[in-house]
C-alpha cells in the first residue's frame, strides 16, 4: 500500500452499497478474494474482529457449561444419509473427496457442511445415563457449502468459518432452554458486542433447518433495507437422537431418547457489522472489536517535533496502562491528513490528536470516527475520559443502527401492500399469515422477500386477524423481508 | 462411563507401549477413533490441552510481531504444481476434492496439506516495498495428508491441528533469524510448557521440508527409544518466493527476491506429551496444561460429613481465589479409592485429601500425581504451598523426562555399531557422517532407523573423524534414531 491514491473509498454506500462494501471489505485490509470462485483470504486486521467475537463468545459459552472439542473435517456420506432430511437439506451443496493421493475412495467423504451427522454418534457412544446428561460440545472450524452464488466476502462465502454448538439434554424442556440460551448470547454479542439491535424469532416451518424441530434466530437489518439471519439456534427434538441411536437410562433404568440442539454463528456477523456502520471514508468499527482503539496522531514542526512526540508517547502509555489499544503513528513520511484518512478508513473509533496547543494547555483533542464530533479534554484523567469516550462511540453506534431499525418495521394487510412497501422501502413488513408455505411464493416471486421470521412470542396475537396474502384466519404474525 | 471396571488402564507402558498408549488416550476421556481410518475425535479433556498448548505459543507469537489471518482449505491443483518439490513432496498424500454438490470441478482442489502454495501468491500481492518487509503470518488449522500408515491419536492421523507460520524478509539473515526465532520457541513451549526436553538440529538435506534450503527441527524421546520430530522451523530460501513472483522494491527502487520461511507445531506434541510423562495408572500432565491442576477429595464418615465438607469447600475457595484450576469432588456415590483412580487416570496433577485429621489439625494432605510423594501441610498459606508443589510436580517431570534423554545418547563408529546400539539400547547414536544420503540407506533398510538430526552448530567438529558407514572424510555428526 505505497501510494496514496488508491486508498480511499470511491463508491457511495447509498447508491451502489453492494460495490461499496467490497471496497471496504478490500481496502481496509479485511479480506482478499481468493484464486477459486466463493472463497477468500481472511487477512490479518480482519481475522483479529473475528478472534474478538471469538473471544466473546467462547468465554460465555465456557461459563455456561460448554466444552470445545474438535470432530473431523469429513464426514463419510452413508454417515450423512442417515438422517433424511440432513441429506436432502444438504446433498446439493456438499463438497466431495473423492481420491486419497493416487487412489479412489471406497467411499465419497463429503467434507462438513455442519456437523451434527458425525457428532450424534458419538454423543450416542458417550452417553449412557441421565448422569451423562446434558452435554454440551462446541467446536470454532470451517465449513463447506458449495453455493452457486455471487462471493460476498463474509456474508456469502463456500467456505466460511463459524462454530457449531451440539448438545444432548434429558426433557424437551431441557433442551428448548438450552436452545434459547444460546440464542440470548447470539443476542447479546449482536447488541453488547457488535452494536447491532437485532429482532429474535423463529423461522417459519418450511424454513427451518434439515431435521430440527424449531429453528430461532436473530435478525439484523441492513441499510440497504434487507435482513440477515446473524446467527441461529435450532431445538432439533429427537429426530437426529432416534437416527444415531442416542439414548440414555433414565433414573429408573428405563431408557429413554435424548433431545439435542445445534446452534451457531459464522463470520457473517463481520458482514453485518461492516455493512452496518462503515461509510464513505471507510471502516467503522466499535471499540469493543477494533484491535487498535486509540490511535494518535501528532502534530509538529521540525521545530516542536521532539517537545510533541514525548508528550504523544507519554498519552500513549497513560492509555496502554489503562489497558486500551493504541497505536502512536509517529510516521515522518505521511502528513497528518495523510494519517487521519488511513485510520479512517482503518475503522479507528477514536483519534487523538497532539499539537503545540495541546502541549501547552496540557490537553488533547478527541475525535469520533462515525461522526467527526471533536473534544478537547484534559491530560490529567486522559484515560478515564477516553474511555468514556469510546463508550459514547459505542452508544452512537448502536442508537444509529437501533434508530434504522425501528423506522424500517412496517405493516401490510394485502398481498399488494406487501409488495408496494417492500418494493418502495426495503426493510421489514409485518403481516398476518395463515401459515401455509403457499402464501410466501407470490412474494416470493414477484419481489424475491421472503418470511425471514415470526416473533418469538408464540401466543401473542397476529397483527391481523386474516392472512395478508389468502385472507383465511391469521395464526401468527409473518416478518416478510430481502435476505442476504 | 458408568463402570468400574473398565475405568483403569489394563496395559503396561514398558511392555505394551502402543497398546498401552492408545488405552491411555480413550480412558484419559482425550480421544476416540472416527469411523474413516486414521481419523479421531478429539474430546474436551484433549481438546483443552491443545487450547493451552495454543495460548501460551500464539500469545508468544504476537508478542514477536505475528499476525494471525486465515487462507482457504482447498489449492487449486495449478497452484500445488508451481512450486516442483512440493508437488513432488505432497503430491502422494493429498485429499481431492472432485465434485462440489451434483457437479464435477473444472479443476481439482486440494485439501491443504500444507499453505504455502495458497499463502506465498498473496503475500506477493501484498508485498510490494521494504518496507511491507517483514511480514509475519499464522493460522491455525486442519491439514490432511493421506498416509497410508496405521492410526496413532495425535501422532499419526490423515487431519491434525497445528498452527503453520509463512513469513517474508528483504534478506537471508533476517529469514534466518526469523526461522531461529520460532525454533527458540517450540524448544521453549516443549520444555517450560510440556516439561520436555528436546534436541535441537537441522534435518538431513536429503528429508527437508520440500523445497526449503534448510530445516530446523526440536526431537523429543519417546520412552520407547524412538524419537518424535516435535516441530519443524523452515527456511525456504527464496524458491517460493520465486515461484510465486514475491518481490519488493529495495530501498534504491530495485526489485528483489524475498526470503521466506514457514514454521508449524502440530498436536503431535500432545502425543509426545502423553508417551512420555503418562503411566500405568493412566495419564500424567503437567500443571501448566492440566485442564484441573487440583482436585480436592474429601473424606467423610456419615457423622462428620458437613464439617468436613465445610472445610473442603473453603481450601477450593483459597485456591480458587490463588487463580488455581480446581474440582471438588464431593459426590455421594464414590468411595475415596474410587476417587483417587479415576483423577489419577485423567492426570490431575496434584490430589488434595481433606479428612478428619486434617480437619482437626487445620492441616491438608498433597499427594503428587507421578509419584504418589505425600506431605501434610498447613491450611494457612495453602495456596503458596500448593503453587510450590506444583512447581515441584513440573520438576519432577521434567527431570525424569532429561536423565531418559542423556542416558540415551550413545556414540558409534561403525554401521555394524550403529545398528547393534539402536537394536539393543533404541535412543540416539551418534556418529560421523560424509554427509551422503546413500550412508543411511544400509542403516534404514537393516533397522528402519534414519538420520534424524544433525546438532544446530554446522563448525562444530565431527563426533569421529571418519563416517561410520563408508569410512570417507565425516563432514558432521548424524544422530541416528528410529522415529514416530
Amino acid at each position: 500500500m505505497t501510494d496514496g491514491q488508491d486508498l480511499g473509498i470511491t463508491e457511495s454506500k447509498e447508491y451502489a452499497t453492494g460495490e461499496w462494501y467490497a471496497e471496504v471489505v478490500q481496502k481496509a485490509g479485511l479480506a482478499d478474494y481468493a484464486p477459486m470462485g466463493g472463497f477468500i483470504v481472511t487477512r490479518p486486521r480482519g481475522y483479529a474482529i473475528w478472534e474478538r467475537i471469538q473471544d466473546y463468545l467462547d468465554g460465555w459459552f465456557k461459563d455456561t457449561g460448554v466444552q470445545n472439542a474438535y470432530f473431523p473435517l469429513f464426514i463419510p456420506e452413508s454417515y450423512l444419509e442417515r438422517e433424511k432430511d440432513v441429506v436432502e437439506g444438504f446433498d446439493p451443496e456438499v463438497a466431495w473427496v473423492t481420491h486419497g493421493g493416487y487412489d479412489e475412495l471406497e467411499e465419497r467423504l463429503a467434507v462438513r457442511p455442519t456437523s451434527e451427522s458425525i457428532i450424534a454418534p458419538f454423543m450416542a457412544q458417550w452417553v449412557r445415563s441421565h448422569r451423562d446428561l446434558p452435554l454440551r460440545l462446541n467446536q470454532w472450524c470451517s465449513v463447506v457449502r458449495w453455493e452457486a452464488t455471487e462471493t460476498k466476502p463474509f456474508f456469502r462465502t463456500k467456505e466460511f468459518l463459524w462454530q457449531e454448538g451440539h448438545t444432548a439434554h434429558a426433557t424437551q424442556e431441557e433442551a428448548w432452554a438450552e436452545a434459547m440460551t444460546r440464542l440470548d448470547q447470539y443476542e447479546r454479542v449482536y447488541e453488547d458486542v457488535l452494536a447491532l439491535p437485532v429482532l429474535r424469532g423463529r423461522k417459519p416451518e418450511h424454513d427451518k433447518f434439515p431435521g430440527a424441530h424449531t429453528t430461532t434466530t436473530v435478525e439484523a437489518l441492513m441499510p440497504d433495507g434487507k435482513t440477515v439471519q446473524g446467527a441461529t439456534s435450532h431445538y432439533l427434538g429427537t429426530s437426529f437422537a432416534e437416527a444415531f441411536d442416542l439414548t440414555y437410562a433414565d433414573i429408573d433404568e428405563e431408557e429413554r431418547t435424548a433431545h439435542t440442539t445445534s446452534w451457531g454463528l459464522s463470520w457473517r456477523a463481520m458482514g453485518a457489522l461492516i455493512m452496518t456502520h462503515s461509510d464513505d471514508q471507510g471502516l467503522v468499527l466499535p471499540p469493543t472489536l477494533a484491535p487498535t482503539q486509540v490511535v494518535i496522531v501528532p502534530i509538529w514542526q521540525e521545530e516542536n517535533r521532539a517537545k510533541i512526540i514525548e508528550y504523544a508517547e507519554a498519552v500513549e502509555s497513560t492509555l496502554t496502562d489503562a489497558g486500551l489499544r493504541v497505536d502512536l503513528d509517529d510516521r515522518e513520511n505521511r502528513n497528518p491528513g495523510f494519517k487521519y484518512n488511513e485510520w479512517e478508513l482503518k475503522g479507528v473509533p477514536l483519534r487523538v490528536e497532539v499539537g503545540p496547543d495541546e502541549v501547552e494547555d496540557r490537553e488533547v483533542t478527541l475525535v469520533h470516527r462515525p461522526d467527526g464530533e471533536r473534544a478537547t479534554v484534559d491530560r490529567d484523567g486522559v484515560a478515564p475520559t477516553t474511555e468514556d469516550h469510546l463508550d459514547t462511540v459505542f452508544a452512537k453506534l448502536y442508537a444509529d443502527a437501533e434508530e434504522t431499525l425501528e423506522g424500517e418495521i412496517r405493516e401490510a394487510g394485502s398481498r399488494e401492500e406487501i409488495l408496494g412497501t417492500i418494493g418502495k422501502h426495503g426493510g421489514y413488513v409485518k403481516a398476518g399469515w395463515c401459515g401455509e408455505a403457499a402464501c410466501e411464493e407470490p412474494v416470493k416471486e414477484a419481489i424475491a422477500a421472503e418470511i425471514v421470521m415470526v416473533p418469538e412470542d408464540r401466543d401473542a396475537e397476529p397483527v391481523h386477524e386474516e392472512c395478508a396474502v389468502c385472507g383465511n384466519d391469521a395464526e401468527e404474525t409473518a416478518y416478510f423481508a430481502k435476505s442476504y
